[in-house]
């Protein structure tokens, strides 16, 4: 089934330990939807500038992903440039140029409408709880946010979380926006605040998916997946949003949203993940296999199953 | 089969959000010992002073607990006053009175000279070796250190380590010791350095055991496994020995050396850390029940294991 992702699409200067790129393609419905393509039909709604050039096109078109809803502006597409320091886990911020980000207002084509699987990229709270509300079939919304957000559109934000199924955040974020520094504490308030389910995601250290009582299934207890030790990460950028792509795309392929769907789907998300940072960009997002998506998912399993 | 643990016995006095307690019973030896006594028996080599009280000994002996091997000096025991903030992530150090343990060489009965299990605690690197030279049955030899000994002791420590099989250290020691901020990389030079595996403990994210190529059966493939998501933890000393206590403890009890021995090792390693956090001191590591054991290694099972 159809998902419909909305968010940034970005073009990259990025700077680590293991060479330099510039001006790659990127932003959070890039990396999402190409992760996302190997497992369901993907349709994006972002925003982009006349330096958008048909290769940039064929990037996502290659990847089956329907682009009717990238609106084309007047003026440059967002650019962003960082760097990563040696222990690769925090990008530092060399520049920001929203350009035509800045006036971004979602257009969702009427080809759209039917879809079944939402997933909100990380952009202005009242910007997500619109695409939401203009669509009326959705199953399961999976939603995006960041600290800029939870500090500055506190208000905004609590008005979309009750339309949100799924949250997916890191660590900090999730106790910044509970306002508690214990993450199974921080993860029983952030359900209080809407989510059926919400994972958290913990960098090199995997990620956990917490469910309100009942949801999805029988029960209260949280679940978690492993990340893969990854000797030779070269770019982090995109990991979470491909993580986010491997999550929803495997949850939208399957036809009931039971808790052992939402688990798989959490390895899945592991899996893309490790893929994306492998390379620079989206470089190794854009050629996977199905069957090496699947030796992975293996690889996954067998780093923390128990015969 | 019987473990002989070397290490220390401390009066710890330790505040923490949850509330504070004075002279305590604790040092790793002791948190070692009580988790390792639900698996197999265990003595202990360390030393007390002459506070140290037949109350005292007794919480060892109602488990079980060998104690010919604890030392009684002239003078005080070994004290240590810490307190820890909200996220209960790292330990402050208020006060370090060694004490007796200043001078601490550990002295092997001759009843423990059969041991085939061992576990160095952390203590200094010399005094590990000398304790492994003493031993001729020894199958399997565990041990720990901390970024004091990685920095001042060098020399002393990469001999030590060569005597050691399973090098169980937390994430930071790991990066220290290797000189390298990327943990898998760090872990491949940990073990260039002579243990057969390592195990990095991750605190409330679980554990990784990393294996050397071939050793303990086929591949080079790590393990992980995960900690339980407690909201209210509430006191977090002795978390990693109790979770050594766990590990070796379930290894001396299987009559294999196996990977899929040390894999379930390191559940029941971090099942027992779960264990000694919920209380104050060692209070949950009394009195536990081998059926309570078994239910949280399945709590811990269902929370990574899919169907």
């Amino acid at each position: 089934m159809s998902i419909l992702a909305v968010g940034s699409i970005a073009f990259d200067t990025i700077a680590t330990p293991s060479g330099r790129v510039e001006n790659v393609l990127g932003g959070s419905a890039t990396y999402f939807s190409l992760a996302a393509s190997y497992f369901s039909e993907v349709r994006v709604v972002a925003v982009v500038g006349d330096d958008f050039t048909i290769e940039h096109e064929k990037t996502l078109k290659a990847r089956g992903v329907d682009i009717r809803g990238i609106d084309r502006a007047k003026g440059k597409t967002f650019r962003w440039g960082g760097h990563y320091l040696d222990n690769l886990d925090q990008a530092k911020t060399d520049f920001t140029e929203l350009n035509v980000f800045e006036q971004f207002q979602p257009r969702i084509p009427p080809e759209y409408l039917d879809s079944q699987f939402l997933f909100l990229g990380n952009i202005q709270p009242n910007l997500q709880a619109a695409v939401r509300l203009e669509l009326d079939n959705v199953r399961l919304t999976g939603g995006d946010t960041m600290n800029y957000w939870i500090q500055r559109t506190p208000r905004e934000l609590a008005e979309t979380l009750k339309l949100v199924d799924v949250l997916l955040i890191n660590d900090s974020e999730a106790k910044m926006l509970a306002g508690d520094k214990s993450l199974p504490r921080a993860a029983r308030k952030v359900l209080a605040m809407g989510p059926q389910a919400l994972v958290i995601k913990h960098g090199e250290y995997g990620a956990t998916i917490f469910f309100r009582e009942g949801a999805f299934g029988v029960g209260s207890h949280p679940f978690r997946a492993p990340a893969l030790p990854i000797e030779e990460v070269q770019d982090p950028t995109g990991a979470g949003d491909s993580f986010a792509g491997g999550f929803m795309g495997y949850i939208a392929s399957q036809g009931q949203l039971t808790r052992e769907v939402l688990k798989r789907a959490l390895f899945y998300g592991g899996v893309m993940g490790s893929f994306a940072v492998e390379r620079f960009g989206t470089e190794r997002l854009q050629s996977l296999g199905r069957e090496e998506i699947e030796a992975r998912f293996k690889v996954f399993r067998e780093l923390t199953h128990l015969e």
